[in-house]
Formats: structure tokens, sequence, C-alpha cells
């Protein structure tokens, strides 16, 4: 009899979130689960390690038949671990999330969700981010799991192109959405990035904010223009960072 | 009189490392140079930012001429409250390290020192991380030095393309450098990660560690393949994730 797949999840939103519970469920009928998270909230950890300070791993009590373990360090430190401590075999796929929070256009830079689907990728495993376009941290994650079973399903079957994992939105539209596009990107930029305070010792202090500027609104093949359409967004994703572009006068005269 | 060009520099070893003060030095002929550092080390935090917790600037001694600022927070978030709050214009060119250790291959994808070049890019500064290629916090950087105003002086001058930043890894070689070579990042990956420990009360905790594993170590064209035969190497580094890879597959049937 054919193994069944082994799938680590992970997320940024710790492992109390509702998100990634509601992801275990929905891949259970696909494989072995075991569930690797922070030990609380790492949003915006990008895919930053821990260098400097040990890591500690606590098994916490299964969750419908997944195993589930808390550490204390970023996402990618959850998939390194995982790798090298926590799992028995090497896994078949990395899925993470489902994060409260968009992660599309440049959020996926700063994202730990997408952290994780990377360092997956790095270790050359198919992974995948899935991501809710709400920070409501009791969203409701119905909408979003047709688009797991069928991306899940999908990848399990044929596995992902070498050096790519996939970035996934989900609009959180009512009604759900009902249909995905393979997009790219949206250019855009954060601006007002910090709001002023002044603590009771009359020092300042600052605190991230921020609207995102859409650079192309009207253009149809962005994750934004989907997004904002009722339209779930598939970016593949590198993690291979060498442009191609040419800066040969570098070393030229 | 045209005005002196704006140098914004930050690293990821801390307002206190070395580099960043060997950095600044050789910067200043170039331009007016402010420099905002964590107040201690942030390696291995890629592109992570403060979202939970409160950023405070405070402002230390001028160092030969150059502002210096150090901030509690992240590489990206000290570029961030820059562009925000330290600095009174937009910067001419951002500059980050230079780092104690390198950041070839995949360390690209962890390093905070690039971390700081990839948000310079998201503002649409031109940027370049330099990096040495040994952990010694008493490290030489006379041999940095040459390449550091060959390339700041050439970017400055030319600009360079949109959404790319530069990854310099400089080799701590002996006799120094005397050549650069434009290359690509290594295709390789971390082995081994962790050491395991017991505490006195004995429950494990593990540290990171690790081998880097090169997968072409006989491809002339790679930064390892260069730094490893005393070769300067500049990589052309893409902040947009998208990859043109093909997954129609999953959006079929």
């Amino acid at each position: 009899m054919e193994k069944r797949p082994l799938i680590l999840v992970s997320n940024d939103d710790g492992i109390e979130a509702i998100g990634v519970h509601e992801l275990v469920d929905c891949l259970l009928k696909f494989g072995d689960v075991v569930c690797v998270c922070p030990d609380g909230p790492r949003s915006g950890q990008s895919m930053a390690i821990s260098v400097n300070t040990p890591l500690r791993i606590e098994r916490l009590d299964d969750w419908h038949g997944a195993e589930m373990y808390k550490v204390n360090g970023t996402p990618v430190d959850c998939i390194k671990i995982s790798m090298h401590t926590i799992l028995g075999r090497r896994p078949d796929l990395v899925v993470s999330g489902i994060n409260h929070g968009s992660n599309a256009a440049i959020n996926v830079v700063y994202s730990g969700t997408m952290g994780a689907a990377f360092e997956g990728c790095a270790c050359g495993v198919p992974s995948i981010g899935f991501s809710l376009t709400t920070h409501n941290p009791k969203a409701d994650f119905s909408g979003c799991l047709p688009f797991v079973d069928k991306i899940v399903g999908s990848v399990l079957k044929n596995g992902l192109p070498e050096g790519v994992c996939l970035n996934v939105n989900i609009p959180a539209s009512n009604p759900a959405p009902t249909e995905m596009r393979i997009t790219k990107a949206c250019k855009g930029r954060w601006t007002d990035e910090y709001q002023e305070y002044t603590d009771p010792n009359g020092r300042k202090f600052y605190w991230l904010t921020g609207k995102f500027k859409n650079e192309e609104p009207d253009n149809e093949d962005t994750d934004e223009w989907c997004l904002s359409h009722g339209i779930v967004s598939v970016v593949a994703t590198a993690l291979d960072r060498t442009d191609s572009c040419d800066i040969t006068f570098l070393t030229e005269g």
C-alpha cells in the first residue's frame, strides 16, 4: 500500500489562530498532517531566522488526528526544525496559513506566512501559502476551503516547478469567491507608514501603519485587481532573487 | 550649486559594528551620510518588520560628520522609519553593511543586510548591500573599500534598473581581491541545521548551525565560485518575487 502523503503545516499568526486549524481540518483528507507553528503571532517576520537564541519545541494535544507542536521561533524556524527534528520523514508538501490578512502585492516580501512557504521551497518540497484578505481573528474561512482543496489536490498530483512556491490570496468577499486566476504581484508601495506618539515621560515612539498605494490599479493581470473583483489569486513565486537585467556598466571602464 | 547626494546607511550587525563605521568613512566623500542602524545585532532578520511593538529612535554622536541613529527594530524598520521620520529629503542611495559574514547563495533570503537593501529598493531608491566573507567582529575591511568606492561611484552616476538592488560579497582573502565579476546566486542549501542541547532541568533545546552544501561547485558564473577564487561578486537582485513559470495546470480541468 502506498504511504499517505505527509503534509507539514505552519503559519505566522501562531498556533492558536483559527486559520491554521481550519487549514489542518481541510488537509487531513489528503494525508498525515503535522502542524508546527510559532508559539504566538509572528506577522511580518518574512524569512527571519533565530540566530542568537535557542529554540524549544513543545508538543500539544493532537487536533482531529493531526500532530500539533509550538516553537518559540519564526515561521522559517518552524519549517527548519520540523525538517531536522520533528518529522520522521521528508514531507510531500508544506502548507502555510491560512493567514489572517492579505499577502498580495509587496506584502509577499514581509509575510511570515510566505516565509514558511519559501523555506519549504528552499528544502525542495512543493510549498503553498494561503491568505484570506481580512485581519479579523474570528474570520469565516469557509470560502477558502474549496480553493485549498483544489490547489492542494493539484499540487500533490503534479508537483511544482523547482524553486517556485505558490502565494494564494483569497478575497473575504460575500458571496464567497467562485473563480481563481493565475496572476502576478501588483506593483505598489506602502505610504505614511508610522503613527507618532508621546509616552508619559515625553519621549516619542512610533507604530507601523500606512496605506498601500496601488501603482497599476487597472491591470487585470495583478493579484490586487483579482482580489478587488472577488477572484482568488495564485502567484507563482520564486525563491531565487537573481535578476537577469544588464548591470555590466559596473565592471566597465 | 548642486546638492550633495544624500546617502542612507544601515546594517544588521547593529550600530556598534566595525563594518558600518568603515562603510560610513568610505561614503563621506560621495555625499551627506545618515546612518540608521538597529540597536544591536539583527542577523538573519531578512525583511522582517516590527508589527506589534513600537519603535524608538535615538540620535547618537556624529561619526566623522555623519549623523548616527539607533532604532530598536529590524534593518527594514530602520530604512522605513528613516524615510518617514529621520531624513529631511529623499535619499539618493541606500547602502547596507558592510556585513560581517557572507550573504552569497541562499543566504541572501535570510540576510538582514540585504533586507535593508531590498527595502531601499522597494522605496524606489538605488540600493546596495555589501558583505565581507568573515564573521570576525574585528575583521579587516580595508580590502572592501576600493570596491565600495567603485560600485557606489558607478551607481550614483548610472542608477540601477527599477526593482533591482545589488548584493555585493567580498572575499576576506589575503592578498586582498583585485577583481570583480557580475554573477548569480549559487544553488545550494543548508544541511544539519540544529545542534541539540539539554538544559539543567532535562529539557531539550536547539541552536541553529549547519553547513552550506553547494549544488553547483564547478559553475564559474556563481557568487560562491568567485568568492572561493578571491573574486568580488556582484549579483543583480530582484525585489519582485513573481516567477514566469507555467502553472496553468492549477486552473485546468
